[in-house]
């Protein structure tokens, strides 16, 4: 058997053991003790919102994705609209399975927290897992076999399936968008509307059941940072697999020295993301803690011996994989995968830095709050704005190494405006080093939010305070484990749509020519002109984005008043919130403002494709990357440090809760809400949108081109 | 008399008209009717610490000035340094007229508002006038008396002159970076300081003399918001000239087709220049006001007449102008220039739409408030980053037509990288076009900090309410013109960045020669690298100048709770401050702090020059010109908005003075302070000083480059 035949029967493989493992575990969580009546009570009125909110959701992409689906077929045939529309259902699917395992396992895991925190812990950690695996799994296994579908028997269509292939992006990254700024809005206009009313309004706790939009809060984790954070992270997977393979058949299958080479470098990033899974489903049986320890530091390191061993043993284990793929002579690309990888660690410990109560940074934050509210927004930008430097830096570096070591494996292969494209193959493998072991960064990531949800129910159920204790350090650790599970996001985000750029570049270049190298010169005015729009709208969008959060949580702390005023003895706690009518609101005003930034985004690369040029496209996406991958760390690290900079002055410093310090934090984590949770990390898939849009719509701008 | 001599003959009569006019001017506002005695020991106090501030940052910059000029004139010998250090010497001299003239008319405008308004807007706008022409006459006047001295007798050094003009560009970029940021951090930290520890506090009122940080607060006003203007905007338009004028020299002057036409060519942005300031002189005679109305419309309308005519009558002339120097066939040059002056009015309106009080953002932005410091903060966000748009796309435009029609004019012109050399001229004349009527527009900026400085002493000396009232309004159409202001000067910055950038293009491209076509690709992952550096380089910027705000603000607030506690009486009013401690604090630390940020702007192009390359500093050139843009742009709107929607609900709206909304918006004004006033002008310098280092250095760096 081939090397390519034997890669594709792995990927399916591993994603079928991804899926067996997933189900197995979700059954587990699924069954584990749910905890009083009146947990399970809340549990089913959060799933009933969440299931709400998606089923809305998903019709108003079902005819997005219908129409596009139509005019792809209409302009690139049956087969590009397939690989659309199942890179979108699986995106879909990813999200809802997230939501389901999520809604499913947050009773669970208080009633897990009060028999002890490791049984909390697993119980989180468990559900994160399938989140996690359930993307991965669905992500190798959707591709390789549409991939396969497009190649045909005895692998006869390279060239068709290369330019096929980049339509399931686009699906998986339409549906993530839409996910991920609706799900966004969704959660913080309830998180904020909830905070706004009931703890600086009414004084009262949080999680509190006498306010209404706390259910709808708690139905906020679930689609904003679980389901929008898979059909995210889901998106980038597959995007990162799809630039090095759209590079590698230019790079390598149409150059005659390397076209031997050719099918093997379009599937080593399979390759890559297989070693990965299985190293992650490895290293999960690390994570663990022996006895009933409360303390951060052991919890962290439990969760942190899983992504390092993970990460371990991938690095180990890839230099065999390229040499087994790649045969020798191309060692050049295990480092160029090493460094994306090592760039993805480097980038978490930096976002963890900025971000966590531990470090200077954010207790300088908390200690600013003793001047008021603006001292800690001030400060808290400033440090959003420090904490770009080491991410930028080590993506620089990721992307010199990467495209160094590479180039040196293949030293003639084909250059296009003085670019060696093997080099450049390399830093789009760099993208997929980074990712290689979502599967478990992700699992630690997306426990955070299930915590975040049992220390509601335990609240609500008015569980033992031991238990929201609990539920707290397990919710704390979650914040760390996100904060860097955002820096790995924004981090291959920018290497995958730098990937994708090139992708375009090559696919134009083959079409245009060779005069299209004189079109990529950065002295172009429409090459400025295109960088200046493309770094203007990652703006433009997080502007929608604020203010959309802003207006869906003014609709809400006017729901909130309007119940307190009428439904009488709410706010004794004598009679019961309508909490259905605030998850409506939250779900009608993310519907509605989520499709102008969503269109902006599908549309902005093709109008500027079609009326400014290749030229100035090519500025559009180069300058969406600086700018969008800048201000998603900025604003995801800002938010972060205000909300841990708070968290510090609970914890009893700087006065402590209560004290006009912690109103001057609560302002600072208020502004931080929508930051790091609705307009940064949807930055991440802006950019690729735009980038994959590009690539899909690439020969089509190329030829409107010469035929102007 | 050839046309070259006849310009220049020109552009020195009119540098010493300038300065004739602008003593006349000086000499009629300084003897106006100081008022009462404690007016007059107030502006005493005022000017003495303003001198005391620029005394010590004047030490500090002579220190770095010495050092580059020797520098400078080990590399390239005597003239270079010399070009250096007078262009450096005119940029301390503007700022130091602009603040002899702001602390010299405070009072007389206070005296003159306690009179009539109209008399107050008299001697306001008169000072401002006397800012807005020292820095054309001195730029003009210095810039053309150097480039003479360069070309030498018979014009014979045309080649020598062209490559050492930049250093004149240099002294004047590096002594506004360090005025500008040094003014900025201290302007507002003792702004910042004392509402900080005055309003919100002690509740005590604006300007109220028990509060010692009140004198540094309007010292404030006149070092950053009038010297450290007068500085930055010297140096955008010297720099704005130098960029058509080096371009010239390769566009025209080397090309043989074009040569006849090399020297007028260069002069060109001269021409441009002598115009505009004619044109402004006469346009001021249009500002006056009859009667006396208060009304806001009327005295923004007087304002407008004089801009409006200004930019009306250059447009004009300009035509003409266009036709004398370069002869027929060249018009497209005129359309270039046209395109740049429309486009600074856009975006001065643009701006104004989103900052103004009477638009719906800054309503809403108002409305807000309701909720919180939060939802203020955010809506603003949001504000300042759609408020990117239109200047984007304005700018953009400008771009694509200066290129079109200028390469139109033609057609056979060098071409490198695809790009025709002639059109990149015309978008550096864009630039000069867009601060051709820098003289009045400067002028309606500037008189803002005058009046703002009359309000305090008005209030300070006890003077009739009355009569802060009528302060007030000059300041609030300050608000309005000097958001214009920064509209012009953020938008020339990036057009004259831009230009100097193509510049080192093509001086690297003389010097590497043909080989450089294919170092300009954006596909290079040195390009890519470049401008991910140079775009993260205005957010570690900015970060370091709002950590400088936040920390000299708190010393301040220290300060003054000092003072309190040690000196018996002050609070109730009985003892006299000590202001002098005050100033003290702010200038130590406003030097201390000014320091890293000048160096970085310096160093971070000659370390990504020498270390990676010509490729990866272009990159860095055009992606800090992206994202310090839209940064610059973001940042003073939104400290615009927030600034004008408290004094919106100060008008009475949203519940007034005094009420919750009222607080709310106090902690947006207060985050909006260093973003508008420190942090957001900075990087106009910061991009434009990167720039112009880069082009004094670009002949080292491809030698360099070559040599490995």
């Amino acid at each position: 058997m081939d090397t390519t035949n034997l890669l594709f029967y792995l990927a399916i493989a591993v994603g079928v053991i991804g899926v067996i493992f997933v189900t197995i575990a979700a059954k587990w969580v699924l069954k584990q003790d749910r905890g009083t009546d009146r947990m399970k009570e809340i549990q089913d009125e959060i799933q009933k919102g969440a299931k709400a909110y998606l089923r809305r959701q998903y019709t108003s992409v079902g005819i997005f994705v219908i129409v596009v689906a139509i005019i792809l077929g209409a302009t690139y045939g049956l087969k590009s609209a397939s690989a659309f529309v199942v890179g979108a259902f699986l995106s879909l699917l990813s999200g809802y399975l997230g939501m389901i395992i999520g809604t499913g396992a947050n009773a669970q895991t208080a009633a897990g927290s009060s028999k002890s925190l490791n049984t909390g812990l697993r119980v989180a950690f468990f559900s994160g897992t399938v989140m996690g695996f359930s993307v991965v799994s669905l992500g190798i296994l959707g591709l390789s076999l549409i991939f396969w579908w497009l190649l045909g028997s005895g692998h006869a269509h390279v060239a068709s399936a290369a330019r096929l292939i980049p339509a399931f992006g686009f699906g998986a990254s339409s549906v993530a968008l839409f996910a991920r700024v609706g799900g966004g809005i969704f959660t913080k206009s309830a998180d904020v509307g909830a905070d706004l009313v009931g703890k600086v309004e009414a004084g009262i706790p949080e999680d509190d059941p006498r306010n209404p939009a706390v259910i709808a809060d708690n139905v906020g984790d679930n689609v904003g940072d679980i389901a929008g954070m898979g059909a995210d992270l889901y998106e980038s997977y597959v995007g990162s697999i799809i630039a090095p393979l759209t590079i590698a058949y230019i790079a390598f299958y149409k150059d005659p020295n390397l076209q031997v080479h050719g099918l093997n470098a379009m599937m080593l990033p399979f390759a890559v993301a297989i070693t990965g899974i299985i190293m992650s489903l490895i290293a999960t049986t690390f994570v663990h803690v022996k006895g009933d320890r409360t303390s951060m530091g052991v919890l962290l390191m439990a969760l942190r011996k899983g992504v390092w061993g993970a990460a371990l043993l991938t690095a180990i284990a890839l230099f065999f994989v390229v040499r087994y793929v790649m045969g020798p002579g191309f060692d050049g690309l295990y480092y160029a995968i090493l460094s994306g990888l090592v760039a993805g660690v480097i980038i978490g410990y930096s976002t963890e830095y900025y971000t966590s109560q531990d470090y200077s940074p954010t207790k300088e934050v908390s200690a600013s709050a003793g001047t008021g509210g603006a001292t800690v927004v001030i400060r808290g930008m400033a440090v959003g704005m420090l904490s770009t430097v080491i991410p930028i830096l080590t993506v620089g570096a990721a992307i010199i190494v990467a495209y160094a070591f590479s180039k040196a494996s293949a030293p003639h292969a084909s250059v296009i405006g003085g670019v060696n494209l093997v080099g450049i193959y390399g830093v789009a493998l760099a993208g997929i080093g980074m990712l290689a072991t979502l599967g478990i960064t992700l699992a630690t990531d997306a426990y955070g939010p299930v915590a975040d949800n049992a220390g509601g129910i335990a609240t609500m159920a008015e569980l033992d305070p031991k238990v929201r204790e609990r539920t707290d350090a397990l919710d704390s650790l979650g914040n760390t484990t996100a904060a860097t599970g955002k820096g790995f996001a924004i981090g291959s985000a920018a290497l995958t749509a730098l990937g994708l750029t090139i992708s375009v570049i090559l696919v134009m270049h083959d079409i245009i020519g060779k005069d299209f190298q004189h079109m990529l010169s950065v002295a172009d005015p429409m090459m400025i002109v295109g960088m200046f729009i493309g770094g203007m709208l990652p703006f433009l969008f997080c502007s929608f984005t604020l203010n959309a959060v802003g207006k869906a949580a003014n609709a809400m702390v006017e729901e909130v008043r309007r119940q307190w005023r009428e439904i009488k003895g709410l706010r004794e706690g004598n009679a019961k919130a309508d909490s259905g009518k605030c998850v409506e609101i939250a779900t009608l005003s993310a519907q509605k403002q989520m499709i102008a930034p969503a269109l902006i985004a599908v549309i902005s690369p093709l109008l500027v494709g079609f009326l400014l040029g290749p030229t100035a496209l090519l500025g559009l996406l180069t300058g969406s990357i600086v700018s969008g991958f800048l201000l998603a760390v900025m604003m995801a690290n800002a938010g972060g440090t205000w909300d841990n900079a708070k968290k510090y002055i609970e914890e009893g410093n700087f006065g402590g809760k209560g004290s006009d310090s912690h109103k001057a934090a609560v302002i600072g984590d208020t502004v931080g809400d929508p930051f790091k949770d609705t307009s940064g990390p949807s930055l991440n898939i802006l950019i690729k949108l735009m980038a994959v849009v590009s690539l899909v719509f690439a020969s089509l701008i190329a030829k409107y081109y010469i035929h102007w």
